[in-house]
């Protein structure tokens, strides 16, 4: 521990694995330290410290009756201070090297613990950075006849691949329930060929832990995790606690379910509305245990078959409790399984779940489009105390949310809101096809809802995989390949954002923990006119002198610009560059100016000391 | 406890007595209340309520096995949801009375309290506002061949009250010791005539319990009390816990002394500093039990004689423990007992002491005397956290203190130096007679001593006790009188600086928590030349609005002035003048007014709602 000043004190300790650590503070005095900072004030006014040796000698003896290891060598230098000449015994008092081996031998009672224990929870880099990308897999299949299948799904890795993900989550992949099935764009009475909601889980064929046949098998799956981890992605999936009418467990464990006096069991419902092809779970059964242990059990077999990262459906509508004991439990066996939640709730219970053990959360980022608004709430996900619990995942669209800003969106808005996501997110994701082919068109009835949604239906998306492919596209693997070579984007801290004097361009920094990577975006906010300003660049914040000349090389159009102070003209035609990503370099960046940089920059100010007045005894 | 948007809560209790309240937070969930607010909605949109009556029913019943009290009429309440016409039903349902029954009627294992508890240290109002006076009672005579008593102290008593003060604090009133007896000036060998200083407690004739003998005895101090009570002043002690070598301690309880290799006792000592008149005691000694016992006896033999409030002497250099457990004990019994800590130490520390039981502290206030310095400090100490757990005494002066700005300065220095202390400070105190005779002459040694200090001799002061007497004298119980008329003086809370356009003059009001009560006072800070400016006062924190013509009543002067708005035209010639101290009343304060402005007010911005996902099942 190192002093602060002012009795602060600052501490601390690397982690090397995943999982939970423990730590707390211990802190105690140290006798001999002070009876040693003492005698050299009195050496030094010539004082007779005859008497001062005995005390030090006392004090290594019964230091060494506290020590088997020590013992010896204090006892022989307690001697050192008894014998010698003056010179010698003064000489042995003020050894450093004693005074740290004492300060080390406190007496017990000496030692204050501070009560609590404190926690770090330490993931594996995915936690903190990665693209995904999340897909409904009975889409997977271009011909129009065919339902996808998980053979559909590794057929489409490399394009995945090409786009540059890391994460390919895909939707529910269990059989889906048949009564009450709801026909495309969530009609209730489907007909007998609809394929229903996959989130409508459980059916005769099985349930959390099946797969729907259509799909595939379960070697089928087990042959789409090693396909995928080959071409460096990850397969996630969808973690949904709650079961068709039809699901196994609604015959097999009915305490499971809540009923009505009429002997019914009571269907999702958010009165008016009801959902009558889904039960909820009922948390608060009297048979809870063996409820909660089925739920953990239904992931054990998907890690079983090598699936490590979970998006959890709705995780707020379940008990905080549930969560708390069922990812701890987890972790304790398999501490690099990651939990993404989809806490679109209230801020403190979103901030409540993510305390409690989630890796990732969901988020208001697809409701964030002005300038202030993202600026505030990029800098709220980015800074203490929030970042120190919350791990942001930006999405700017989910088979859930076609925001009002992108329906009917022309390609610089999917542009933008694209290149928002991925910078300023460590973590981010896009529901595609759908993003990246600029699906636009709503349901319509004023909701966030797909139009022709593949919630509730097959859809055979064309997309053309051959090299290249559409500008929106082209931007994907583009700015997914910068994030991999920038590590200042693989970070939510080290943000910052910088005045640009207009209210359509934001502009920010990232900077990487080492300082030694500053990426510069400036980013429209009109998807349909030029947009141009001035810079105010807080210079400091990107670790550049104010009279400093440096390189601006914009990785996205390949341009380098040199450019020497904050003020800097920026300008960006949606139709053509939807952002500039500058990598930021010093003209002079040698050593020595380095050196010469570091003595001219102010010191941070010293805290401010209080006068204190002389104490007297 | 009433919902402030967001998951916030807020509540509050009052507390009726002294002493320590302990309190958490529970909290529940209320299906019931779930149930009935979904069934309006259920009936709104016309739907069949069968069931769900049925099920209201069962909770009513399931709730009434919970309760003795209840039972009977939550039964007969089920009852009247199943039978009767449609709409007694349903009017029954929805009964709100029965709603707020259920609602605390919770299932046990629905309740979560919060693990911790939180404390309340609730005093009495002295605690909070008051302006003390320190004499040495040795010093209380007039006539200059003779020792003061304690009837010489209470024949000041009315000169005191003349000044308006709420608290005489005696320095030290125990036997002095002989051994090592300091001399005026602190010079290091004394002859057998002189004094000492106070500080060095215990002879033959007694320790803490004992009075000096040459002050009076056990009787003429039990006079003492209730005469300054029906002067209305309280009498505060001196609270010292060290020894001279003469105390009775040092042969009773030589193991509550710390011993050196030779068989003496370790003197008092700051390297290469001695102080070998005082022993301190070992807190640490094998015997602490009955040393940490004895020094609460001490306690309570002053209690038990009439005293309430203890100025403590140097808390900071005894165990943080010790007062933890002597202040909470003392209180257990006397909730009336004050604690004022002498913690001129490191400001954690001071914190700490305040944290773990001290009633008020001294602070920093005698070294802040520039304006930016002021106005942070008196800031940190008036608003959270700091306000939350100390109570700040302002003292401009001490035996101890004799600041740079005091030494020889003339007496508008002292005049403002008073205004600052007696208006900034809810609790504040000076040492006299030699404040108010500006007594400025310091040893001379580079130290805040005073020339002839009264802590190593007698000192025979000559007061002007006429009616009237110094400016000084008449500032001070006029601001005294202020401070008891005006409540706005009587909180540290409340504090706010405002603008004025001058460097040397500082603005500052204070409003009552009920904010009926708003002063504004203006000091200059040059004590040589006349300094003006203009104020930019914020007037929303003074109740006002933008345009509203108010009267500032100069408290000090009986001046009144017609202002508008917040820019106002103010100058002080400190020879005349030290300060104004207005009281502001708005010139159309009626009801109608000020319901007018009420509505006119902004509103503090809504918290930003987040724009929430429609929630799926």
């Amino acid at each position: 521990m190192s002093a602060l000043g002012n009795d602060r004190w600052r501490a601390s300790f690397e982690v090397e694995a995943a999982g939970w650590h423990r730590y707390t503070v211990e802190g105690w005095t140290d006798p001999y330290g002070t009876w040693r900072h003492d005698l050299e004030k009195r050496i030094d006014a010539g004082q007779d410290v005859e008497v001062e040796l005995a005390v030090g000698a006392g004090m290594l003896r019964a230091a060494a009756d506290r020590t088997k290891r020590l013992a010896r060598s204090l006892r022989a230098h307690a001697e050192k201070l008894e014998e010698g000449s003056h010179e010698e015994r003064l000489s042995a008092a003020l050894d450093p090297g004693v005074a740290e081996r004492m300060r080390d031998l406190p007496e017990s009672w000496r030692v204050s613990r501070y009560p609590q224990e404190l926690f770090v929870q330490v993931d594996r880099e995915r936690a903190r950075f990665g693209a995904w990308y999340e897909m409904f897999p009975r889409s997977a299949s271009e011909d129009p006849d065919r339902h996808g299948t998980f053979d559909d799904v590794i057929a489409r890795l490399p394009y995945i691949k090409s786009l540059g993900f890391d994460v390919l989550y895909l939707a529910p992949i269990h059989p889906i329930g048949r009564a009450f099935r709801k026909g495309p764009n969530n009609v209730p009475d489907a007909d007998p060929d609809h394929v229903g909601s996959p989130w409508a889980i459980g059916s005769e064929e099985g349930g959390h832990e099946a797969i729907h046949p259509e799909l595939g098998s379960v070697e089928d799956f087990e042959r789409l995790v090693p396909a995928a981890n080959g071409e460096g992605i990850e397969i996630a999936l969808d973690y949904a606690l709650q079961c068709s009418p039809d699901h196994p467990w609604v015959k097999e464990h009915p305490e499971w379910f809540r009923h009505l006096p009429d002997g019914s069991i009571r269907y999702a419902e958010n009165p008016p509305k009801k959902y009558q092809d889904i039960y909820p779970l009922d948390f608060e059964t009297e048979d809870w245990r063996a409820l909660w242990r089925a739920c953990n059990d239904v992931l054990r077999v998907w890690i079983d078959r090598g699936v490590r990262i979970f998006r959890v459906d709705n995780p707020h509508t379940k008990p905080f409790a549930f969560w708390e004991w069922l990812i701890a439990d987890v972790k304790a066996d398999y501490p690099d399984v990651l939990f993404l939640a989809e806490a679109f709730t209230r801020p403190r219970r979103l901030e409540r779940l993510a305390k409690l053990g989630f890796t990732q959360s969901y988020n208001y980022f697809p409701w964030r489009n002005e300038k202030l608004e993202l600026e505030q709430y990029l800098t709220e996900l980015s800074t203490p105390p929030v970042v120190e619990y919350l791990r942001a995942n930006l999405w700017p669209n989910t088979p859930d949310i076609l925001t009002a800003k992108l329906q009917h969106a022309s390609q610089p808005a999917f542009a933008q809101r694209f290149v928002l996501a991925a910078t300023l997110g460590a973590s981010y994701g896009i529901y595609g096809p759908p993003f990246e082919l600029m699906e636009n068109a709503p349901r319509g009835d004023g909701s966030e809802e797909y139009l022709d949604s593949e919630k509730y239906q097959v859809r055979h998306w064309k997309l053309e995989t051959s090299a290249g492919g559409s500008p929106l596209r082209q931007l994907i693997a583009q700015v997914n390949r910068i994030r991999h070579e920038n590590r200042a984007l693989q970070f939510d801290r080290g943000l910052h954002f910088h005045s640009v004097d207009s209210p359509q361009l934001l502009c920010y920094s990232k900077v990487s923990p080492e300082r030694d990577n500053v990426v510069l975006v400036v980013v429209s906010l009109d998807a349909h006119w030029t947009q141009s300003g001035f810079t105010d660049l807080a210079l400091g914040e990107l670790g550049l002198d104010d009279d400093e000349v440096f390189e601006a090389h914009d990785l996205l159009t390949d341009h380098r610009f040199t450019w020497q102070g904050g003020r800097n003209y920026v300008e960006l035609d949606p139709w053509r560059v939807p952002a500039h990503v500058f990598r930021l370099t010093s003209s002079r960046r040698s050593e020595d100016a380095r050196t010469e940089r570091r003595n001219e920059q102010p010191h941070e100010p010293a805290r401010p000391q209080p006068e204190t007045h002389p104490e007297e005894p």
